[in-house]
């Protein structure tokens, strides 16, 4: 049984509940290393206090789930038996006051879980497993570093393909092919290639428009790889800038580069933030960086904490996150800068290494 | 208001149901042409009897909404909003008796409208909205053709990269390639291309094996495009493949075009899956097709109904599925044959159009 199971056992008795049922399949991940996608099928994993954690899976996965999973007691469902009896036989009748996933499980669940289990009570475990993912293992870093390392590749890999014509849509695919060709599990999110008076857009979507001299090129890209996220931003110039957009571009590497010199435990998530928009801000540029420094990375690729100037909460060794501020001029365009970091115990590791000085494309 | 909204309303009716609130985002774009992703925003759209259907959408969306909807009534929450007060105000205080989604609904955001709304009793409205999307649209179809067309071109595209020596996942990276480079909305399931031996497995996952003279090859891909789903597998030798691969090859042929044969509307499910079992088991396969026969597709790539031997249900005309027929005979080889086809008011209409005889690729 690992420490996750033991820290959750601790939760269990503090908080007065006999059962416990994580349905979601990155949370069965997170506890078991067991990754699957059950679709519409049943898959749990389940402890009761003092026992031994076990897994219900459906019967297709069962040699997968002993292959994958570090759990030695699995039950399994054909698509003709009930789950929730199976369930209600492994817990030998009673699940006590129970703790579920309330994000995850659907209301349907939910009512069959009501009639077929008994339980007095029951509680939300959702903040008991935020407060576990924030703080990664060596294991999870060591799995994310992997992500990061594939994403770099892609991004290499995809720059290849630029040249004077290309459309956006022509080197998203380029990154999606090196994604697949390269064996990650897939893109953490909708790769993005934006260009031009486009990279504007926080949130643009790639379409047919082509790349020009003097054009700004902004590739937001990631990979699951072993369930664990990437991401990262990197901005180029497709020939030689106009000097507003490469003061632009200082700005937003000198941001990024002072809100990574102020990590370190201790310090709070919003001194993060701030340390990167005050050299926004003296630049002139304050009201151009309208989102905030970055998010939480682990197996989702956004995820708990989110770094804004209003989260008061503070680092602790083992947190990673994205620290990408950048600047949006509508008409003119856009750079963000985006590196993924690891909190250590004196200070910050940087887990992304490409290049971060402006790089001129031809 | 158009028709889908009268149905809904009929239903309603029927059912004594006052408020309807519909919450997955592929209903929200099934009900009113606006198709988001919400992520973990609050998106709804509803409808009280006798009152026009309103949106509920986060505020960042409400352009996209106004310009994609054929819906009038918007209404926005922005992140500090809580978009439960913004339901109940556009409810005017109560929701009578209310149906919503239980396999959508999460049990946490049940307890937010349980606290944020009045309404005594809830049903679901999951089995209705199955009624109404077994029978597509001419509308629908015609967004199911166009994603037809595009993966039978990307297929195309994708065994201009066959070689000797080429891996799975080389080829599954071009398919994904060409599906982004034609703007499809993406694959519409893991894109699957198997060799050899491999093809023996139904639900095999493509690695790095290399393609070699005599190999079967498989691809069973798909896209979505504008919200709707496509889904073909082909079966190709390279090679000049053994005489009891082309013998599984004919059968499976056979036993596809027998299915199609026999579809029409009032014949039941179950006749168009044992048509194609029949060919199958008097070649001495049966044991060797261990799956259903196909399954219904729409804006989801698997959806209801499920066409299998015992689905005693009868066809109408506009339900669409796919008829994928296959033999896997393992350390020998697998063949599947899958296309798409529409019920016509007399007979059938084939989608899928890529060529079906037994091909030999060099």
């Amino acid at each position: 049984m690992n420490t996750k199971w033991s820290l959750l056992e601790h939760q269990m008795q503090e908080n007065g509940v006999h059962t416990l049922l994580i349905t979601d399949p990155k949370h069965v991940y997170y506890l078991t290393r067991f990754l699957s996608n059950p679709h519409e099928r049943f898959l749990a994993a389940a402890i009761t206090l003092g026992e031994e954690p076990f897994l219900i899976v459906p019967a297709l996965d069962e040699e997968a789930a002993r292959a994958g999973s570090d759990i030695d007691l699995i039950y399994t469902h054909t698509d003709t038996d009930n789950p929730y009896l199976v369930l209600n036989q492994a817990l030998k009748g009673s699940a006590g006051t129970i703790a579920l996933e309330k994000n995850h499980l659907s209301l349907a669940r939910f009512e069959s879980l009501q009639e077929h289990l008994t339980f007095a009570r029951y509680r939300d475990i959702g903040p008991w497993l935020q407060d576990m993912r924030v703080r990664k293992s060596a294991d999870e870093i060591a799995k994310i570093k992997h992500a990061v390392a594939l994403i770099e590749q892609v991004l290499q890999e995809g720059l290849s393909k630029v040249k004077e014509g290309v459309t956006e849509n022509e080197l998203v695919a380029e990154v999606e092919y090196q994604i697949r060709r390269l064996g990650a599990d897939g893109p953490s999110f909708d790769s993005m290639v934006l260009t031009g008076e486009k990279t504007a857009l926080p949130h643009g979507v790639p379409g047919t428009r082509k790349l020009q001299y003097g054009d700004l090129l902004m590739y937001d890209i990631g990979v699951y790889a072993d369930g664990y996220a990437s991401d990262i931003t990197r901005t180029f110039a497709f020939g030689e800038p106009s000097s507003e957009l490469t003061r632009i571009y200082n700005t937003v590497l000198e941001a990024n580069e002072q809100a990574i010199r102020s990590i370190k435990p201790g310090a709070s998530f919003a001194s993060i933030d701030l340390a990167a928009r005050s050299v926004i801000e003296q630049a002139g540029y304050g009201e151009y960086f309208m989102h905030r420094l970055g998010h939480g990375l682990g197996i989702d690729v956004h995820e708990y904490p989110s770094i804004h100037g209003q989260n008061q909460a503070l680092l602790q060794e083992g947190n990673v996150f994205t620290v990408e501020p950048g600047i949006y001029v509508a008409g003119v365009g856009g750079v963000r800068i985006e590196d993924d970091i690891v909190v250590t115990a004196d200070g910050v590791e940087v887990l992304t290494s490409f290049p971060k000085t402006l790089t001129i494309l031809e």
